[in-house]
C-alpha cells in the first residue's frame, strides 16, 4: 500500500495492562521498528502501547497514536503525533486500517479485535505472547515480530 | 440498557458464506428472537446474515441491517429497516454497539472481531459453532442460544 | 439507490431545540413521508427529531433513529428502530448516508453539517425554515418539502 | 485540552480544487502554524490541504493528514503522518476532532461541514475567503486567521 519512498507503518496491539516482560517486548519491538524506519501505529494509551511507543522514541522513530476519547491529553507522553477520535472501541478499527501490518502483544479483548480486523482486511498478522488464531504468524522474539511483520 | 418497556437488540454475527447447517441454525436463531419480541441486527448481507433475518421476518419479527457498504441496496431481502455506513468493516463496531447481546454462528474473522468488541464493551456473547472465546457462552442449538443471549 | 420495490429513506434533520412551529411543521412533514411510503431516518432525540418521528408513526409510518450515544434509552418515543452509536456529533454522517435526500428544519449547527455532507455527497437537499446554501431547495411549507424531497 | 507542555493542533479545512490566491494563502497560514508550534491537521488531500501542509513542512512542522480512503498513498507528500481512515467523508468530523481550532479557506461543502462540526463542538472557527457562518470569525489575511486560532 505504501508509495516505495514512504515509510511502512506498522501497529503495535496490546492492552494497556500487562506484565513486566510484555512490556519489555512491547518496547523492544518498537525500538526495531523505528530502527527499521517504520512507523509506529498504537491505540496511544499505557501498557503494552505506551511501552512500544517509548522504544520508538528512544530510538528516533515516529509514533501515531489514535485514541479512543476525544481528549488528545489522554496519550501516552511518547505519541509524536495524536488523533483523539471520541470513536470508542471502535477506533481499533482505525488502527488497523492505518497499518500495514499488525504485531499482537499479549491477551486482552481489544487486542483481539485488531487481530480480527486486520485478517479480515488481508492484512499481515504477528503474534507475540497472544492469541493464537489461524492465518496469523507467530514470533518466539521481538526481532522475530519484527522480521515477520516488514517481511 | 433498554428501557422496561422496549425489546431487547439481539445481534446474529456470522459470515456471508456458511454450510447448510449453518445457515439452518441461523434461521432458527432469528425466528426464535422474534417471537420472544426482540429485534434482530445483523450485517445486513447474505449467508447467516440473511438466514437470521429471514428466519425472524417469517416469524414476525423486526431486523436491522447495518451495511458496510453506502448502498442500502445490497442488504437481504429480509432486513426491514437498513443502514448504508459505508464504514466498512468498521460496521462490525455498530451492530455490536446497537445491540444488548450477540449470538455467534460460525468461524470468520468478521465474527470474530464482533465477538472481542462484544467482550470487550462488557456484553454478553453466545457462540452456536464458532469461535471459542473465553467470557463467551457456547450454546448446543438454537434454543439454547436464544435463552442464553436474552438470561 | 433504492431498489424499485423498496421505500425511499427521508432525512429529517433539526434541532433538540426548536419553535412550536418548527415542530408542528416536522410533525407534518413526517406524516407526509410516511403517507408517501418512505422511511423516516433522524438523529433520534428529541425537538425537531422527535417531532417529525411522532408525525411518521401516527401515520403508521417507520422511523430509524441514529442516535448519538451508546444508550438506547436516549431515542425518543417514536423511534421504531434506534442504532445506538456512540459516535457522537459523527454521527451526523450516517444520517445523511443513510438517505436517499434530507429534509432541513430550524437552523442549529448540526443541521448545518447534515446539509453539507448531504450536498457534498450529491443528495438532494430541501430547507424549511433553514440554512440557505446554493445547492439546496427551499421549501414554502412541509407539503412542498416531501414533494421536492421525492421528486 | 492540550497539556501545557503539548503543541496545539490545528486544521485548515479546503477544497482540493482551489484559486492560485487561495493555495497561497493556505501555504502562508501552514507555515505560520509551524512557526508558532502548531501540529497541522488536514484531510490528506491536494488543494488547500496541499499547499498549508506545504507551507509548514517547509517552515520546519508536522503535519497530520486524516485520509478519506484506504489508501495512504493518496496522502500528498507533504503529510509527516497519514492516517487512512476509510470513512469517506465522515472524516471530515474526525479531522474536526483532532483538532483543538479550524481555520477555513474556501467555498467547498466539504468545507462547510468541518465549519459546521467545529461550531456544533464548540471550537473556534476562523474563515478566510469562506462562508460566513454565525459564531465563526473571518481574518482579513493568514496571520489575522493564524493569530485567531491559536489566540
Amino acid at each position: 500500500m505504501a508509495r516505495p519512498s514512504e515509510p511502512p507503518y506498522v501497529a503495535v496491539a496490546g492492552a494497556g495492562d500487562a506484565s513486566p516482560a510484555m512490556l519489555e517486548a512491547a518496547a523492544e519491538v518498537g525500538a526495531l521498528l523505528a530502527r527499521r524506519g517504520a512507523v509506529l501505529v498504537t491505540g496511544g494509551l499505557g501498557g503494552v502501547m505506551e511501552a512500544a511507543c517509548r522504544g520508538a522514541c528512544e530510538a528516533g522513530g515516529t509514533t501515531l497514536g489514535i485514541l479512543p476519547g476525544s481528549d488528545r491529553g489522554a496519550a501516552n507522553p511518547w505519541v509524536t503525533v495524536a488523533v483523539a477520535t471520541g470513536l470508542g472501541q471502535l477506533r481499533n478499527g482505525l488502527v488497523v486500517r492505518a497499518a500495514d501490518a499488525v504485531i499482537a502483544i499479549g491477551g486482552e479483548y481489544g487486542t483481539l479485535s485488531e487481530i480480527a480486523l486486520a485478517l479480515k482486511a488481508g492484512k499481515r498478522v504477528v503474534g507475540l505472547g497472544t492469541w493464537e488464531i489461524r492465518g496469523m504468524r507467530c514470533a518466539e522474539n521481538p526481532a522475530a515480530a519484527v522480521a515477520l511483520a516488514l517481511a
